[in-house]
């Protein structure tokens, strides 16, 4: 499949989630040039704020390849990722990222993503979700415990 | 609870969950004083890029609440929310982040948080993920499609 069709692919479901009672956002994961996942955004269908288009399709494809390792995957989403989403594509080693629509095209519609992007680079105590360092001792015994643990899986 | 107690539960979990092969993150939601749902990290266990304690904390409150909003909770981490994280707690509308560990901890024991940090600010051609724009004109179609629909859900 060419890289038009990928996408062309990704703006269809978008629009089928529409009419599914889901939000406009859908994103196919390919790997050699063949779509291996789907997913598309079902935040308000299933209640699950994490359930957007590439967090979907990330989880779809690793499962089906048995890794949480996406390296040589592209993904083809039909709206730029928010932080959210690109921070997932970051983890699964994602190789790149093809979009439709930008961030300002989904504030335009009353999506948050813009908003959220100006909140992670800001210091802590500058965000609007307030945050709080909490036993940092105890925590550490556990980083600690992870590091002598010989056998671990890491990623 | 007290927060102390609930922060302790998320650091105990975090144990726990390095003994059932996960990696050294748990997390807690806390409603009115109660935890209402857990989650612990489980990317190498379930081959699950996304599967972050916080992503499946939220995803486990939301189910169990039967909302995608978590307005008036909060969440205990053991560790400082990647940014994948915490995006998924601003769009799960989370009240306040209690943090153990902070992500320059999570760096010095071989996590990517404090990376994915310093690229999500950076314009789109200077990440190490190369981005594409792609057929903007036909994705702008089904967002069109999204504003003229009258029982739309959002969020």
């Amino acid at each position: 499949m060419t890289n038009e069709e990928c996408m062309q692919r990704a703006i269809e479901l978008s629009e089928q989630n529409i009419k599914d009672g889901g939000g406009p956002f859908a994103a196919v994961i390919v790997k050699d040039g063949q779509i291996i996942a789907e997913g598309a955004n079902r935040v308000t269908a299933e209640n699950d704020p994490t359930a957007h288009a590439e967090v979907t399709a990330i989880r779809n494809a690793a499962k089906k390849l048995g890794t949480f390792h996406l390296d040589g995957c592209q993904i083809f989403t039909s709206c730029e990722p928010c932080p959210m989403c690109l921070g997932a594509s970051y983890w699964a080693h994602i190789s790149k990222i093809y979009y439709g629509n930008s961030r300002e095209d989904a504030r335009n519609i009353g999506f948050d993503d813009a908003f959220i992007y100006e909140e992670i680079p800001l210091p802590r105590e500058q965000r609007s979700i307030p945050m709080e360092n909490l036993l940092h001792e105890q925590a550490q015994k556990c980083f600690k415990l992870w590091l002598t643990k010989p056998d671990k899986a890491t990623y």
